[in-house]
């Protein structure tokens, strides 16, 4: 379970890099059984993206891939319908397992600005655990 | 908020409108938080209607776009499986967004009759605002 | 199933009787399969009770009593969790069946002053219809 | 709705306020359609507390009452099944709405430690927005 300073440091990180971006996203973080952690709403993030950013970062747990990758996997093996399991999944970028010393700690899942934006600002959260406790 | 007359009148006038046109159908309105406002089921109007009419009214509030529109943006940018998101989103032609003076006031959805009509029928609606408190 | 007379009739009546009481309600009308037929919220009233408003006409269809009779049945017969049945029911006043001729047409709900408000609305509305086509 | 400043301060100080006990809680943010604006569990929160916080944030903006206030009118009126509607209403301490200059602008729920713990530490996160923009 990650401690208050790094989830912290992990909104922040998020923040600024949107900030820097010039958008406004939901970020949500879970934990490893996929609970919520901590959730943030940027002022103007779009009100259609809070439920996404936290699917995001369930996905990124259940299946412990970037959200993109699990996408790209159920086109090419044809798992059709795999994102209705779970309560609903998300399939576009955005979503990042957390992994610390390769355990899986959780994942993080941005939305609100476009998926490359979302995914870039998702890593920037996980970066900013590294090298620190 | 809209106050009674504004709702009242988008409601009769997507109902002439669809009397106009010869069918019936569903309409949903509701407000900037996606939360019911006011509904009608037309005389007739198809009964899995009723419930894809509330979510075309919640899909263009949640992602202020027509719906339609939204449905080219998730086509285009693969952003497949978002419509499972926020319960179940609607991706055709049939939901709009409301805007007075630039601000988002809510939503409208329409349903039962061709996407084609079901989206004149919104816009019907929401042209009932203009030049009117 | 109602005309759209009678629909706009009972709405009409509902909103009538709720402004004379000084009060704003959300008012529901469902058809005998208990689906939405008709939904308008009061300027001001209660965001919570849209939901009650449309559990309440569910509710006085599915068990075709006044909510707060098969509340008074539930305790007096000990039939605990009856109400976590077909989603969500409300035991309390404010919804009614809607009969005409004996036959059950369908039930209305209302919700957002006191439930001796909402169930003197809910009956305003359905007074509405007799005597008419 | 609530600027990014005004957010930031409410959590810091809920945060705060529950070091301050010596307790570790889960607190919820929602705008005033009741949609998620922040969230964070505290190291060592109850896992089953992260969505009753939510809960008590979301039931305090429907009925805009603190949660204990609704729990009591509930049982005076005798509203039983009222916590059924909208998806499942928290009728105990920890709920508060929040109020600017007199206009609902949303509501923080707290949930983890006694239901009067958590009380008072969503209403040091209110506290924290008076006499600032």
């Amino acid at each position: 379970m990650f401690n208050e300073k790094q989830l912290d440091r992990m909104l922040q990180q998020a923040r600024a890099e949107a900030e820097q971006l010039g958008v406004a996203v939901n970020i949500a973080i879970v934990d490893a059984g996929a609970h919520l952690l901590a959730f943030y709403r940027m002022q103007g993030a779009l009100l259609g993206s809070v439920d996404i950013a936290q699917r995001k970062a369930k996905t990124a747990v259940l299946f412990p891939l970037p959200t993109e990758a699990l996408g790209e996997l159920v086109r090419q093996e044809q798992l059709q319908s795999l994102e209705l399991s779970n309560s609903g999944l998300i399939l576009f970028a955005g979503g990042e397992p957390i992994r610390l010393q390769g355990q899986l700690m959780g994942g993080v899942g941005v939305s609100g600005a476009s998926a490359e934006q979302d995914k870039q600002i998702a890593r920037a959260a996980i970066a900013a655990l590294s090298g620190q406790d």
